[in-house]
């Protein structure tokens, strides 16, 4: 049963890749059906660091996903064609699009994600050369 | 067909409701399917004045929503509950729960809204004392 929630990004803990090879992004969970009573969306804010040597490979998943830059710049990558992007600038990314967020600036970039989906559980992140879970 | 799509909230037009009785908020729409080549995800940018005399009356819709605050400050009531809001809060909105969010600072209210549907025609507003169309 979904229920009203109010939160604050700064009061939810910082996560990140076990592997370090998928690059140094933090994020919060704002909202996930695994950790939160709601359903239907799946939100959180992430950071990448500035001057990052490695920015992570470009992933896929199943299911849209869309972003909207909060702070810094970068270029977003998918499938292959780069875009300059600011804040203010938001991004959608079709379902199984290969894409990559570089932070080409001097500062953190911040931004929010979104999912239209119940919980982040539900995303099967799909990296290259890792073998897909479950197949 | 979805397709990979970047932009940027300054090139949108401004949109705001045709009845003033709903409230002065202003909004650009980033992706919804009755604009752009996008499924699965709603998204836009709302902002609420400061200094509002009538902030519109709180309203409600069968899709959960995600409000997520950008800039300023006010208070989220859902279901009649009042919480205080600022940049950084993020809200989890149940379908059909009645919501309205106050500015009551001083400068603009911004805020990222979301839902996990392909468009924003999609989205049924019920006012209070409005007919519900179709019905």
């Amino acid at each position: 049963m979904d229920e009203p929630l109010v939160l604050h990004e700064d009061d939810l803990p910082v996560e990140r890749w076990d592997d370090p090879s998928r690059g140094s992004v933090v994020w919060r969970t704002l909202f996930s059906g695994d950790r939160t009573a709601t359903s239907g969306m799946t939100v959180g804010i992430a950071e990448l660091p500035p001057g990052e040597p490695d920015p992570g490979p470009a992933h896929r998943h199943a299911p849209p996903e869309v972003y909207y830059l909060l702070a810094g710049e970068g270029v977003m990558e998918i499938d292959g064609a780069p875009t300059p992007v600011r804040a203010g600038s938001a991004v959608f990314i079709p379902g199984l699009a290969e894409h990559r967020l570089v932070n080409t600036g001097t500062t953190t970039l911040r931004l929010l994600y979104a999912f239209g989906i119940d919980s982040f559980a539900d995303v099967t992140y799909l990296f290259p050369g890792e073998p897909v879970a479950g197949s």
